[in-house]
């Protein structure tokens, strides 16, 4: 089983990096990092350079996409060599998958029509333009569709597809090697549960913070 | 703040990369990744490429370091140019961090004779014999040295860091931002929890999976 993650300039690696950690070591699976073209992408504010190992047309039909989000997915909505690989891949995929603001780019694609989906919370209303049914949770999985939320929630995400890759044993197996248990000092995760002063925070930073 | 994490062939990507996600947007703070030399660093498996795009020599006095664990750890153990840059950046650091088994680098150089400090869950014997106090906790702050559990944990380390470079209110926003809320599937993060399925599982697959 082929899975492809898609790398693309000015992404959110962690997006990319939680669930290659889950899904890198599942028995039968292999993983490789697709993009436009071979070599190093740069995340938004360029300080980390992962590379891109495989061109979109040296894997045509992976078993598996998994799209990552990031500033960046807002210059690719209306890239059409992006647009053409995600739909002609989905075609076949046994499971197509997004993190955070990677759902923007599935939507744009038309993938995600009409399906309920989620992303960063702050671009419900991105993906609701685009044509999915935004959706309130942290992991959205309609038919071979799962759309995560932001950033860290592709760990949960990747988990859940674990399981359906492998069984449930073998997914919590790649649980326990990457010690997911999870002890935030603080419980400021969500809109629902940070606080009026976080928000601000947040506002006050958004300009280095945009996903 | 400088804030310089170490990279090296054969890494856990995610113990890099979550705090990374964490740290990269906090107002005052620049990440830098520092390695042997300038270029790509591979995971593991090879399946990832990194880069580094500093030397230890270029970057001798970092403010904060983060070094990440994998099983290339193992063949840095003795490695006089990585020891002496860790011996030397502590003298003048204001926080010293490690991720997984990136404690048993910061044991070997030295720095935790006597220390309470944490690693991976396989590794802790490792972790003893080279001088420090394994301690059985996801987070150990101990003085200016924060030593985090296995691979994901450094999220929680990287939040806890936060505080300590900011302030809690803004650690919280860069909580919200990479929105990390975390639901796993199952409850099977730790050796205390998971069943006897699961670490037989681990075992089974573990010429793959050692970190």
């Amino acid at each position: 089983m082929k899975i492809a993650i898609l790398l693309f300039p000015r992404l959110t690696a962690l997006d990319a990096i939680g669930p290659y950690e889950v899904l890198q070591r599942l028995p039968g699976c292999e993983v490789v990092f697709v993009g436009a073209k071979r070599g190093e992408v740069r995340t938004e504010n360029g300080r980390l350079g992962l590379s891109v190992d495989a061109t979109l047309d040296e894997v045509p039909r992976p078993g598996v996409v998994v799209v990552p989000g990031g500033i960046g997915t807002r210059a690719l909505l209306r890239d059409e060599a992006i647009g053409d690989w995600l739909r002609t891949a989905h075609e076949t995929t046994e499971w197509t998958t997004s993190v955070c603001t990677g759902s923007l780019l599935l939507a744009a694609a038309g993938i995600l029509d009409g399906v309920a989906a989620t992303t960063h919370w702050a671009a419900m209303d991105v993906l609701g333009n685009l044509g999915a049914v935004p959706t309130d949770e942290r992991v959205v999985e309609r038919g071979k569709i799962i759309t995560a939320a932001g950033v860290s929630s592709g760990i949960d995400m990747a988990l859940t597809l674990a399981a359906r890759l492998t069984d449930p044993v073998t997914a919590q197996a790649m649980q326990l090697y990457i010690e997911y248990d999870p002890q935030p000092p603080f419980d400021a995760g969500s809109v629902h549960k940070a606080g009026e002063a976080v928000l601000a925070r947040v506002a006050e930073l958004r300009d280095t913070t945009d996903g």
